[in-house]
């Protein structure tokens, strides 16, 4: 039982963008353009930077469906997604995800804990103003939805395989247009 | 100077605000829903909630501006701001408010430490369930911003002073229509 009435039929930030409406279309439109709407860095490494903050704050919800909409894009390679979030480094993926996840991670400690030589490494691997600008707040914004989501106690399947179709749906259509 | 270049007539987020128009909207969108507009908490009330938040996240811009919206709502009353920061218990303000703002500490420490026994003595004093909802959603948000702010490195005005007139038009008009 989440700390509020909620509808016991959808998990996590579902039910809560049902109760509020007002609140829940500005943050699905801010989801939408961090995650979804089109960019320089693809929508699976801005997935894989939302679910690696999401695994930092321990929050189940955010972490397992977000890191489901990594794997669909990244054709469906859930191991992937299991390595970030225990090592960075060691990961299969690029230099510059490497540095922009190490500063994903700076920000979910805190905004100061982001120092000039963690900026200097991403952009020496090619990352922009822009990607740099996204992976801070897309690390923000994780570090409210992921307090938000279990502030208020809210319930979430635990099985991985739970995530996978609404995970095709909201890669596809993006945070817009799905039904809550 | 920024991690990324900014006009450096902007403190804060208002420089962000005006590079990236695209995560603006909802940004503003969403503070105005949960600060200013029509609400059984007043907005001085919900002013206190982010400026305590931002404090404890030692962003002196969000706690700077927001604790002078805080006190302007509160007819000037700047020293009851610096109280709440310093001793929730002490501060001379509802018992509600207190209980609202225990809430708002812990989700600031991560929303796992919001115990069933936080929202009992917020309810015994009299709150709602959208009273409790938005302030887990305003600690949460406050979360995003200072780490957004802090996590570029903009910059901000030391003096308190500096504050006092734009937090006046944002008592006043909101977070949606006042220019960047």
């Amino acid at each position: 039982m989440a700390y509020i009435p909620l509808n016991d039929e959808l998990p996590g930030i579902r039910a809560l963008f049902e109760i509020r409406p007002e609140t829940a279309k500005p943050l699905r439109e801010l989801a939408n353009v961090l995650l979804h709407d089109s960019h320089t860095l693809p929508a699976g490494e801005r997935e894989l930077i939302a679910a690696y903050v999401s695994a930092q704050n321990d929050c189940h919800y955010c972490q397992s469906i977000h890191g489901a909409v990594a794997a669909h894009h990244l054709g469906g390679d859930q191991q992937l997604v299991e390595s970030v979030k225990k090592d960075i480094e060691g990961a299969a993926i690029s230099g510059k995800l490497k540095a922009l996840l190490v500063i994903a991670g700076k920000v979910q400690q805190g905004g100061k804990n982001v120092l000039p030589e963690d900026i200097g490494r991403a952009r020496r691997q090619g990352a922009t103003d822009l990607e740099i600008h996204d992976t801070v707040l897309i690390a923000a914004a994780f570090c409210m939805f992921n307090r938000y989501v279990d502030g208020l106690d809210t319930w979430s399947e635990d099985d991985p395989e739970a995530y996978r179709e609404r995970a095709a749906l909201l890669a596809r259509e993006g945070y817009l247009s799905v039904p809550t």
